[in-house]
Formats: structure tokens, C-alpha cells, sequence
């Protein structure tokens, strides 16, 4: 258990992944919320303002990034945009590469670790991602030490998940490790969620989503 | 399966809950997105714009109550302004008992469902909410068959849900009852979601949050 003050810069860019980014903050602000730790939201962008996300439903964001006052974790979700509005956007990589090295933690949500790979600063770490689009993301960062088979991977303050739903479970991890495990389990228990608590216990790996499914119609390109 | 246009009118109102509300858009949002059903999601409020979430964070509304476009489908959210901006709002109240008799399915995440019983449109109808503050929620439904142990409950075209994390069980359990359970199982699986399919199966009716968690400091009330 800490009593350190945590403010949480959870980034926006377009064509986002909702629940990546609300998931996840919905359990990091409840620590405010329902448990009075001095954690702090705040929501960053580009531009501020409105952003659009793949699901027709759009998220605000208080801050750009000319105005965004200090932050101690960066928050990253990943979603459809990951590459064109992220990686290939160079104002969003040098503000992730100014704050990277500020910040105490970095949290990756699914893609959103292909775009720090980009940035170099994975070299060397173990992370994980995504796993439908997992050959891809890999791509990003050659020299970065992947581990498909996980629901979360943490190396030292840069936590990484697989995709989507997992950075629930990624974050209530961070809480556990930050707070003590009885936060994460109050934050899950009274959002009524089953925390998947073992980091290495991953469903989605082995899966074949084309085959198992029956029914996706496309396969995301696994070419680098 | 059907091939019938269904339009998700997904309303805000100040003090939602982002789970809630993102998480149930996200697997909906993904049936036109990775599907390529013929499903639509559109965002409305009182006023349109932005609505803060009781999260530090915010989503944007496209649409207001006086030039939102038909829909078939409303989606309500919880949280803690269910009371405050939700029952106690006529304005919100008249837009919700104009559209209930006229689309085809009401999906309710928790609280949500005090909002609706209110009305009276859930009368004589079986329904379940948040299980923290089921006691609080039965007293807006006296004429409701509150079901306390279930993960969601359908009863006719009224779909209401366990807190938080249970809408995205049940509004997957809409989607397998509509479009047919290989859709619900795509969208889970894409989403690296643990689908929990089975609406009795419900690990948080008998919990009493207070004493298992340890540190939660405060009980909502359970008065009527």
C-alpha cells in the first residue's frame, strides 16, 4: 500500500478502442471513487476535444497536449487507429516519447503497445498485445521480447495486455501491485466484474479466431 | 438470425457509469464493424454534447431529445446519477416513456433498471440491477418480480442487467438471442472477452461487499 498521489494521462486518439479506454479507467477512477486513494483522471488528446472511436460512440478529452498539466502514469489504448493515428502520427509519438521517460508507469492497452514499441523504448522488455493481430504488431518492435501467451505481461513500470478486454484485468493488476490485491478485488467486486487475476492464465492465444468463430469475415493482415 | 435493421439509440445523462455505457456499445458497435450486420448506434442526451461520468472522463452525445432520429433499440446506462438525473429528471422521464412503447427492445445495465421501473413499464415483468444497491433499486419497482440472483434477466422485449460489468454479458446474450450465439461468440472472442452466457449464473447476488472486500468504507443506503 502506497500513499502516493498517482495522476493518470490517459490519452485519446482517433478511431480508438472504447472499452480499452473506458474499461480501464473506469476501475482507475474508481479508486477515488469508492476507495478514497488520491488517484486523479485526466484525459488527453492531440487537439482536446471530442474523439471518435470505430464504435459510432465518442469519448472527450479535457486536455491537448500544449495544455495537459503533469501526470505520473500514461495510459495508452489501442483500437483500429493504432497505426494511422498513432504510429504514423509523429506529434503523437514525440509526445509519448517526451512523457515516457517522465512517467512511473506506462499502461498498454492491446495495440497500444505496437506504438511504444515504435518508439524504441520496449528494447529489450517482455510485453504482449493483441492476439488477432498479434504477427503484426510484432512488427513494430523487433526488438522487443514477445510473449504471445498472456493475458497481461509487466517489466519493470511498462505493463502491456492483450487485447481489449484484458487491460481490465492489465489495470486491476497494476492496482493490486500499486495498492495491495484487496483494492483490486474491492474494484472488481463492486463493478460486478470477474477479475481474471493470473496474469499467465490467457484464453485468447491458441485461438484461431476465423475458425473459431465460424463467421469473421476477414483476417487482419498478418504480414510485417 | 435476422436481417432486420436495428438502430441502438444509446442514451447519456450526467453521472453515468463509462462501463456501463461503452462496454455494451463496444460488442454492439462491433456487430456492424467486424460483422457487417446491419446494427447502428446512435448517441443521444437531453441536450446533446458532452456528459461526465461519475469516472473523471466523458462521453459525447451526437444527438439531443428534440432532434435524435427514430431508433428501434434503447440502451439506458447506470450509475450513480440514476436517481438525481435519471428518476428525478420529468424531462428524461417523458423521453424514456415515449420511446419504451415504441422500440422493439429496452436494454437496461443496471441501475438502469430503477430508471424504467419507475415508469411503471416494467410492471408485473421479471428484472434484476446492480446487487449493491439492489435494495434501493426494488423500492422505484414495488410492482416489479425482482429477480436478485441473476447475471441478467429477459422478459419480453426488457432486458435489464447485474451492475457494471453484467451488461456486457447481457447485451451479448441479446445479441445470441437476435442474430443467433456464433455472433455473441465472435464479438467476445474479438473483444478477448470471457463471455459468462449463462444469465443464472450470477457470482455476486450473495456477496455482502462490505465484508468481503475489507476496506470499502461506506454502504449505499438499503432504505426505501
Amino acid at each position: 500500500m502506497t500513499d502516493k498521489c498517482f495522476v493518470i494521462g490517459a490519452l485519446l486518439y482517433e478511431d480508438y478502442d472504447i472499452l480499452d479506454y473506458n474499461g480501464t479507467i473506469r476501475f482507475l477512477g474508481s479508486l477515488y471513487e469508492e476507495q478514497n486513494l488520491n488517484v486523479k483522471i485526466i484525459t488527453i488528446s492531440q487537439n482536446g476535444g471530442k474523439y471518435d472511436s470505430r464504435s459510432q460512440c465518442s469519448n472527450w478529452s479535457d486536455y491537448s497536449f500544449d495544455n495537459c498539466p503533469e501526470f505520473n502514469v500514461l495510459l495508452i489504448p489501442g483500437g483500429r487507429g493504432y497505426i494511422k493515428h498513432g504510429i504514423e502520427n509523429p506529434v503523437l509519438m514525440d509526445f509519448i516519447n517526451k512523457w515516457i521517460p517522465k512517467v512511473e508507469y506506462v499502461l498498454m492497452v492491446c495495440t497500444a503497445s505496437a506504438i511504444v514499441a515504435k518508439t524504441g523504448h520496449l528494447d529489450g522488455k517482455n510485453a504482449t498485445s493483441n492476439k488477432t493481430t498479434f504477427d503484426t504488431v510484432v512488427c513494430y518492435g523487433p526488438n522487443v521480447k514477445w510473449i504471445k501467451h498472456a493475458r497481461w505481461v509487466v517489466d519493470g513500470k511498462f505493463y502491456t495486455s492483450g487485447g481489449v478486454s484484458a487491460g481490465m484485468d492489465m489495470v486491476l493488476g497494476w492496482i493490486s501491485d500499486v495498492f495491495g490485491e484487496k483494492y483490486a478485488l474491492a474494484a472488481s467486486h463492486f463493478a460486478e466484474y470477474v477479475w481474471n487475476s493470473n496474469p499467465a492464465l490467457d484464453p485468447f492465444s491458441g485461438m484461431n479466431f476465423k475458425q473459431n468463430s465460424g463467421i469473421l469475415d476477414f483476417q487482419l493482415s498478418s504480414k510485417c
